[in-house]
């Protein structure tokens, strides 16, 4: 069978997307493989309504929404999409007149060759998932925006004591969050500074961090928290020719893209000032769930 | 004192507005003089991750989060906005640097003579707040859009009759409410025809409708339900020079307009594709409080 809309992806993107098309009477299908970077968000604070909650909980109430609505999740790896004429081809077996691309994007990585060897040996990038691993115990968290900030405030709860490492003297993370961080005790702001190495037999014992003198120091740590943000997942979309604008989907304002049929949103997009919120890639999902509508029924 | 921003309203977008401006530490106050149309819809099902629920209670999950960041809420008429210099001045006392304007929409009216006459006496504009008066009796509901199918559903609950009446044949509201009305067995479709005339003495006791062909016919009902739509209240934005566009206020990608300092968001403006849906509301909402931080950190 050919669906009207095939979604790739069940972030808030997705799902809201998927509540549109389902209430505008589309035939929907949604795939992914897992609900995105909110499941790995520790306390959210800014989804208008739904507050206080962590980003696991708060997957779990985007899912159920969707569920409610009749409309199921698909819970497989996407590896290919292909265009053939007027319909869309996902995997290889399943058949779509549109598509709504949400596969969001994906934790930048440290780039040092030590990394393969600790991962999951002293080098994370979820505190919510492994933060508990580090009771008592010496962390640095590298980064310097939201997710950094956010993740020392709950290593805090475990760690003994937190070094945060920044390669600049200025956050682009909340002020707010800045000031909770700047409050607690535990924490040592280690500035315009990057980790050169990671040192360690089995498991990371010490990281050289190397400031803007180019002087290093060697700082004895049991994990690194990698918190350097997203990168949007667009591979699948540019192999079947979407344009990118600085490295996201180049989409229009309703979510189109340069692919007919083809429509784009969440943090893999340029949308919506490209903020990587909940909230606007819900809305994103939204305005994509309208414009497939309008699509089909032109 | 001078607040660092003034947000303009109380509906989705101004308290995800005050959301993100207040975790960017930001000195925010909010003044309006109701949550808008939300808190007159019934079931809302369109909100990822909070379902079911009616406006009404969604309206108070907003307040509630709102207050528990420690935004305030100041109820009041807002009735003029200067730009003095550098500063806005609302209500001739609250000072502000920057405004965040999200005044919503005001639903059309009929636009007939007899409108004032037979308002709330049989004329209504809110299925939610008025259908139960209507139990047992015969309803006009008159628009194709969803707030229009959405009021027959309520009004199905209680109302032996209900006559959807609309200027096409053809409409605008979700498939899935098209669907769910024409299965109501007490539901009739009075299509390509307009009201042109409400009778009765004290109350409404029938419309006379004319279709395509200029033929019209009485109906006899007990009330009618004015649903139309919305219309962007702008007319203060317009008083200190802001820029419309079809009617709304015409924004950027960051919800900056051609005023600078002067943000807005949500139904009055002419952003996310013009959905009037409140997660596209508290996204621009959100998107607002960014810009706005942005813009005072420049």
């Amino acid at each position: 069978m050919e669906y009207d809309v095939i979604i790739l992806g069940y972030g808030p993107a997705g799902l809201s997307a998927a509540i549109y098309a389902k209430r505008y009477g589309l035939n929907v299908k949604v795939i992914g493989r897992d609900p995105g970077v909110i499941a790995e968000t520790g306390e959210v604070e800014n989804y208008l309504g739904i507050y206080p909650i962590n980003g696991f909980e708060l997957t779990q109430k985007y899912i159920q929404h969707v569920n409610a609505l009749g409309v199921e999740i698909e819970n497989d790896e996407i590896t290919k999409i292909e265009k053939k004429e007027h319909t869309f081809v996902v995997n290889d077996k399943h058949k779509a007149k549109t598509i709504i691309y949400a596969l969001g994007g994906t934790k930048r990585k440290l780039d040092l060759q030590e990394e393969k060897k600790f991962r999951g040996k002293g080098i994370a990038y979820c505190a919510t998932c492994d933060a508990a691993f580090y009771k008592k115990k010496i962390v640095a968290v590298l980064g310097g925006g939201n997710s950094a900030f956010e993740s020392v405030k709950i290593l805090d709860k475990f760690a003994d004591k937190i070094y945060l490492v920044h390669r600049r003297d200025q956050f682009k993370a909340h002020q707010k969050l800045i000031d909770q961080v700047k409050s607690l005790k535990n924490v040592e702001f280690v500035l315009n500074s990057v980790v050169t190495h990671v040192r360690g037999d089995n498991k990371v014992e010490s990281i050289i961090v190397k400031d803007n003198n180019n002087k290093e120091k060697e700082i004895k740590v049991d994990g690194i928290f990698v918190e350097f943000g997203y990168e949007a997942n667009t591979d699948l979309a540019v192999s079947i020719g979407v344009e990118l604008k600085n490295n996201m989907i180049n989409v229009k304002q309703d979510m189109s893209t340069n692919i007919d049929g083809f429509f784009a949103a969440g943090d893999c997009t340029n949308g919506s000032n490209v903020m990587w919120q909940l909230i606007t890639a819900a809305s994103e999902g939204a305005i994509a769930g309208k414009a497939v509508y309008d699509y089909l029924h032109k």
